[in-house]
């Protein structure tokens, strides 16, 4: 017995969580549907290792003496650093360059897991979390882009979204790459300053245009007002450039002036969205499905193509109780120079991320999910703790679990109201006790514990309950798995109701 | 586009691997079919995160500058030390000390995860690996370890191996720790020298009791012979010593002489293996699924009582070809003390715990994994790469998608014969193409691409073969679904002949 004293305290990592059951299940059955129609669109699963060289992950190159920013990483032994993953994208490029020339191209794949943010946790944001990605890599055209949206939207209706309580929002990134080089924030030297702007961009929700457009211009104040919370510095663009910038991120964008309508990046980008439409309604999926939205730039910045968001426009409390909408359960976008950056040459790909655990928080809100179709096990009471008994209680255990009825014996110490407690913490359907007197007879009772407690709630008409019903019987040994069959469909049938 | 120069290498660390799509859906259905036993035992699912504090993983404490001796350990931003989890036994345990008040007692749960060693990768041992395990937290009866015994039979044979080919073997720690004692080896002072001949009884199938008696006694030479190899230091016993502690660990072992007897823990240790003996044969499980056995001591320090090992017989070619018995593919035992660490009350404990990559590589080995029930998705050619004749060909994967049928439009640039080859890779069943000439005529060509390959493998009977089943039909548009169905309802004909 350890020592009081010196225990260790049992105590979890900040921004880590354990799972409970009900959100093991629940996120098993959804994982399940949504694999299901990746399936059924020919993609395969794939899986990578959870740790990666920290320079196949790209974003954080090991330039410092400890490259912690953001990622967990650790030296290996012969000194290289090793990253945990931060994303799915990264290591599905390390895995496709290194085995390009025996994938099929393109080359569709779709992986689930773990990733880690080494970032200071909050209220819902954790540093592990699961995504659920599906990604086609080896292909320049826009179709596997239409494709990407319209396998999303279809996912939503297979987890059971009404069509209009969510859609899926693509736009291109080339549109505002566009009107940065048209505005002269192209070339390398600006890279900094475009990344500002993008960061700007996706915060137009939160912060509405005239937020946004302090970010593109001189910085703003956290707070809102001046001195009040953190200055974040601004991309120091003019009046004029913002607007240019604003304009092309409207949700219904459309005039530009001539010197961004001259530009060849911004009119590939259109022609690109343009093609991507008409490949989806061909395909019969509507406005109402899939939208084309100017403001969707997406915060990172490996895209180069076709962007795209997946939002759930149902109205659901949110953690402070107040109605809104859900917002962005996924998204992701073309990332031609990622896989290109290991092989030297071009490989392009389009993929999509779905945030599991906030997918999973959106369906429960949305009454899509449960797990009420697992039945919590029938338990054998121990009422003799002698071997023989032991044996002959574990020998009834055994006969249900042959007929396929979840059952337990009881192995706790304690006595049978503790016995029944415990089979009323489980939610246990069934108990069955066989003490001294019954064995004598052959005979075993069977307590029907959701009737029992039906009965002790509703005193008022328990004789007709117990007509209908009985919450105990009394039955021979050779009637156990019958009798127990026969309340367990009726159980079933009343919760049918 | 990168510049060659300059790309990073596309590598995986050592010791690491990406998982085939094959693997992985044999991995799925195995662990459902192990689920469902666990979950047919009333055990509830339970997950907790890959990392945790360092000094709750127990056995690498912090005493170290960096403790990274065999796990992958990093500091926190607060400065102290966390690791990816080694096993699921220590979160499992660090979970039930600090949830303890909540959880119903006894605390069935099950849990799969990957678990990471930091330690020189060979072959087949990876830094990376899955376990799926069960547990019993908060009873100290025996049931509760004949009932994992029980239910990794049954594991077994829902896996599809027969009865005689796996054996569950059951011993007692407590048996070992008595002789020990007896033998003068018993106290605090002298646990290094146990855990070195718990290490050396653990070699007895691959060294032999010779070699054991060796590392008992005064060492032994890696190579066999004085000078070859490295040397291993022995535990120090005498000829007498050594001599009854290989006594007490033969397969069968019985006498054992007055001092040994006389010592209470061993005594202990012989009447729970013999309550696990009555209770597990009351249940109607024979002497060929649980066997007890005294060799069976498990490496691990923090056993505390009965030890498991669920062990294939069955002869498998090994990596050389050697025809061997495929040996352990889990095991597991009593550990009484690791919860209690956390709580400092005694907090009794039993699991198990199966190698997941070592039980698929056995289950391949028996032809009893295959995901043969996943079809390839039919492929539907792209003969005009123009955006209207791509929205068409969208169009008839989405109406064969509805149908459930798994289908994809084909993405590359690449001409027919490309396309076809493409299919070819991916084993699709079958080609839908539709050229300009079709598409006038409002037809589209269906091939057959298993009959075809068939047909062009056997030539001799070709106009046998044609006149049975067409390679290739020419239908109109609106017959699609049906004309696919029918194909892969006769190859899915062909198939279970």
């Amino acid at each position: 017995m350890a020592d009081k004293s010196e225990k260790t305290k049992a105590r979890l990592p900040r921004g880590f969580a354990d799972r409970s059951a009900e959100d093991i299940r629940a996120v098993e059955k959804m994982m399940a549907t949504i694999r299901s129609v990746y399936e059924l669109y020919g993609f395969e699963p794939a899986d990578q290792p959870l740790i990666e060289y920290t320079d196949a992950l790209g974003k954080f190159l090991p330039d410092q003496d400890r490259p912690n920013e953001g990622v967990f990483s650790f030296q290996d032994d012969d000194d290289q650093w090793l990253s945990l993953r931060y994303d799915l994208t990264a290591p599905t490029a390390r895995f496709v360059a290194e085995n390009y020339e025996r994938l099929p191209k393109p080359y569709r794949s779709y992986r689930s897991g773990w990733v880690f943010r080494n970032e200071k946790p909050g209220p819902g944001r954790f540093r592990q979390f699961m995504q659920f990605d599906a990604d086609t890599i080896g292909t320049p055209g826009v179709a596997a882009d239409a494709e990407m949206a319209m396998m999303m939207a279809d996912v939503m209706e297979a987890l059971g979204i009404k069509r209009g309580d969510y859609v899926i929002r693509v736009n291109n990134r080339k549109v505002l790459d566009g009107v940065l080089e048209a505005i002269g924030l192209g070339g390398d030297e600006n890279s900094g300053r475009r990344l500002t702007v993008l960061r700007a961009i996706d915060k137009l929700d939160k912060l509405g245009p005239e937020g946004v457009k302090l970010l593109l211009g001189p910085g703003r104040w956290d707070g809102g007002k001046e001195g009040e919370g953190d200055f974040a510095k601004g991309a120091g663009l003019d009046d004029k450039q913002a607007g240019a910038v604003l304009l092309a991120t409207a949700r219904n964008a459309q005039g530009q002036d001539a010197s961004v309508n001259a530009n060849a990046t911004y009119q590939e980008g259109v022609g690109e969205l343009a093609t991507i439409e008409a490949l989806v309604r061909a395909a019969g999926y509507g406005e109402d499905r899939i939208a084309m939205d100017r403001s969707v730039v997406r915060g990172l910045e490996y895209y180069t193509g076709p962007v795209f968001e997946a939002e759930l426009l149902a109205e659901i409390p949110n953690e402070d109780g107040q109605i809104v909408r859900f917002g962005s359960v996924g998204g992701g976008g073309r990332y031609d120079g990622l896989v290109s950056r290991f092989r030297g040459e071009p490989v392009p790909a389009t993929g999509f991320s779905i945030g599991v655990s906030r997918l999973m928080t959106a369906l429960k809100n949305l009454g899509k999910l449960d797990s009420a179709d697992v039945i919590a096990p029938v338990v054998v009471l121990v009422m003799d703790k002698d071997t023989e008994s032991l044996g002959r209680y574990q020998k009834m255990v055994g006969e249900l679990r042959a007929a396929g009825i979840r059952s337990e014996m009881y192995l706790g110490g304690a006595g049978m109201k503790a016995q029944l407690k415990y089979a009323d913490r489980r939610g246990c359907p069934v108990a069955i006790i066989q003490g001294g007197d019954e064995r004598a007879k052959g005979e075993l009772q069977i307590k029907d514990l959701i009737e029992g407690a039906r009965m002790s709630a509703e005193i008022t008409d328990n004789a007709e309950w117990r007509a209908a019903r009985p919450a105990q019987v009394t039955v021979a040994e050779s009637e156990l798995v019958a009798e127990v069959k026969k309340i367990l469909v009726a159980q079933a049938a009343d919760r049918a109701k």
